[in-house]
């Protein structure tokens, strides 16, 4: 039987129930805008960033965490004294600029928040400098300013010998025109962004695994990698400011862009308006998720509701520019292909991918 | 022997230390802000919030976390019932906004991060539900928008029961004069600003103070204060920020003002510069602080050092701007006094309060 992320002790449902409850009362304090000169867009609420409005820019504002990542670099720390510290903070300034750039905002500052049980986390000198080092350096690939940062120490509620990462960022739209607003239209080509593995989505039920395995993290993943599960999985995530970016610099719309987190390939339709999103050209499974689902068993439908599968980031944007997306990938060093098609088909709203025998309708993913 | 913030667990030697180490790292980025427009000004690191300088306004970010609060909050509900969850929100709220304030940025929008071990935390309606309208007051008295939020599960990180709550804010100056730097001189007046008990602040150590009474936070506090301990330990914290904007649109210069948190009235000598700080007025002690002192027991040092004592903001202001600044504090509702006055005397840098006999020289607040 196959294993579902529900089995790692993850329950969307309740998550999403108190999601909507915040969404709720978050709406009701829209008005505190007036007094500072902005406004709220009507779309705003529910997608990946907060977005305010001023005369000429929007201003973004983003919290995010890492989940539960952090935990496979301990094991693996303990297990080969090998400190993976650095690329976990590189993934946590990833989910959080990722999110931002979500709706065209440019992370200007990005502020830490680490949260540890006991002090004496931070006693050890090498895992410490990691962190540190690792922030910086995603700052510096996302462009942005480290922004100062909340270090406490939660004894009773972390852990003892565990931390929390997450944190925010505070970015701009200027000018206003660059805005990704999900102006999408049928007949818009998908181009897919490749990740660098899990990045930072699906890690409970990777964990869950891990600990079924004999060999646990140190089971090479094959299937021509040389990796063990631990090395792959923590493999710093792509970070896709710079891609869209390159779009704005050189006049590429982008009708929308989806970054492939929670829920996994459901998240291509994230967008409200329903659209069906025909996938043709799914990236070969990569080693990594090959692995996870014969180590799991997880069967081909979970795997997708679920994993990123080898794509981070989606970019939908008209036929015409299709090839000025793929060259700002490309100057931004990223992998990328088309890899499908958005169509209209009334209401309808799903994720297909015909050579998988695949089908998620729009009633999979409840974010809003 | 008096109790010690040490005893309970909580170490600044090894936070500080790692929190040097972030700035370090966190200045190497500055040279990011360029292209956005923005600056840093020399000054901002190590304050309570990281500015950014554009031409005609300061942008404003920080990253802030409730503590160990809410753990108070969990135990009196067990016991009694009576949930405090719609308070600990206001709390995480009001921390977060009252460190923005103290550069004298006006918080714009404010994000949740709201972290279990295990979903089932929402399920808990009542206590969900107060956690969502409380998070709500809290932005609307800080006239901010609720700007989005992060909810994960971490499970292995978090305790099965507890949730962490932070988040982060996004504020302006504008116009940038209103930016409160610090230019304190010989002779200013130091107006205090009442706190509603122990807001934020020492809470690990209240904790364990309860852990030893035979009735714990059912203990009545006494000292003609009806509540239990518990009751008054979970007061709602006061947020300053309507204080800070009264003055602001009364003209009147705030040299400089400090949030009193962590390291208790030591807080009071957060501006790099050197200078002693008199307090001849301190409030007599609230029913809750000596309760606290009674109970622990804890010496009248180590309380000053670690909770505000019923003193939750202070603010520095020239002579001729007292009768204004009060007008400006009693205008939003807070109970404010002169209490002492601002002294230069060399590089000497201390908190002196002499009816108490109690002297804190510079080097025991260790922050930047």
């Amino acid at each position: 039987m196959s294993l579902s992320y529900e089995s790692s002790g993850v329950r969307y449902d309740q998550l999403d129930a108190f999601k909507r409850a915040c969404q709720q009362a978050a709406r009701t304090t829209a008005n505190e805008l007036t007094s500072h000169g902005y406004a709220e867009p009507a779309t705003t609420r529910g997608e990946s960033c907060y977005l305010m409005e001023a005369g000429d820019h929007y201003l973004a504002h983003v919290e995010e965490g890492l989940g539960t990542k952090n935990l496979v670099a301990d094991v693996v720390y303990a297990q080969t004294g090998k400190c993976f510290y650095r690329e976990i903070a590189i993934d946590t300034v990833a989910t959080i600029v990722n999110d931002l750039i979500t709706c065209g905002a440019r992370p200007i500052s990005v502020a830490m928040h680490a949260a540890v049980g006991a002090s004496e986390w931070f006693t050890d000198a090498v895992r410490m400098q990691a962190l540190v080092d690792g922030w910086a350096e995603g700052c510096h690939r996302a462009g942005a300013v480290w922004g100062g940062g909340e270090t406490p120490t939660l004894k009773g509620i972390v852990h003892p010998d565990a931390i929390v990462l997450a944190g925010s960022a505070v970015g701009k739209i200027v000018p206003k025109t660059q805005r990704i607003t999900g102006d999408v239209q049928d007949g818009d080509a998908i181009i897919f962004l490749a990740s660098t593995g899990v990045q930072t989505n699906g890690l409970s039920l990777c964990r869950l695994i891990a600990e079924r395995l004999p060999q646990g993290y140190q089971t090479p993943i094959g299937h021509g990698d040389g990796r063990t599960y631990g090395e792959a999985l923590l493999a710093a995530s792509a970070i896709y400011v710079d891609f869209v970016v390159k779009c704005q610099q050189a006049g590429v719309k982008l009708n929308y862009v989806a970054h492939v987190t929670g829920h996994g390939w459901r998240k291509l339709m994230r967008l409200e308006e329903p659209f069906v999103y025909e996938i043709t050209e799914p990236r070969p499974i990569p080693a990594l998720f090959q692995f996870l689902m014969e180590a799991g068993p997880i069967d081909l439908r979970e795997a997708y509701a679920t994993f990123n599968m080898g794509v981070g980031f989606a970019a939908y944007v008209a036929p015409s520019a299709v090839e000025a997306t793929l060259a700002a990938a490309k100057a931004a060093g990223h992998e990328a292909w088309v890899a499908g098609k958005v169509k209209k088909d009334g209401t309808r709203k799903a994720v297909v991918i015909p050579s998988l025998g695949l089908e998620y309708s729009g009633d999979t993913l409840q974010v809003r």
